[in-house]
């Protein structure tokens, strides 16, 4: 007897993919986004990325840079001093989200009105 | 006399560009790039958007709707009933995310751990 095909359902689960909400897991935080990006031009001190990232506090940058690293993005190394320094930069995984981070910001750059001119 | 040439650099406000700060004020924010995400299947209704995003409260949903309207992504519309119902569906502007979500997705993919199996 033929076995009959299973019947064709929109998404096995009917709701977000896995992979999408697995990305806005970690992207969807605030700053998170900024952090990557900035590490995209090449590694940064801690410093460092506070500046580059108006607004962030310390604890903020902290929290971010330590989930980042948790999930493989994000290498931490230690500079030893004196004064010692810890060094961020992102791993081969971090770094193949460049393409995306393209493609957003070639998005935005059509999409999504420009602030008003600040005075960095 | 020779014009000396302007000392090089790394980026004009050394700090991250205004496109990605543009696109993370919007998915740096718990839930959004998952609305995107579900609305790029085809428009929905409110309760339909619920029901695929687990977790996310109506109040979230509402607001995370809302600035995505603001921001031109997405178009709401009522439908006249009984019973009255509205629906969402992205805009131009937010279809034209459909390439950066397809990147982040093929990235998860590839660079972010699968979550253990659900109940879904």
């Amino acid at each position: 007897m033929a076995q009959e095909a299973a019947p064709q359902t929109h998404t096995a689960c009917t709701g977000v993919d896995l992979g999408i909400t697995r990305v806005f897991a970690l992207l969807g935080k605030r700053w998170t986004g900024l952090v990557v990006a900035v590490l995209g031009d090449g590694p940064a001190h801690f410093a460092e990325l506070r500046r580059a990232i108006p607004g962030i506090s310390e604890r903020m940058l902290s929290d971010r840079l330590a989930e980042l690293a948790e999930a493989g993005l994000v290498l931490r190394e230690v500079d030893e001093g004196p004064p010692l320094r810890v060094r961020y930069q992102l791993t081969e995984s971090g770094c193949a989200l460049g393409p995306a981070m393209t493609e957003l910001r070639t998005w935005a750059e059509r999409h999504l009105p420009a602030t008003p001119p600040g005075t960095c």
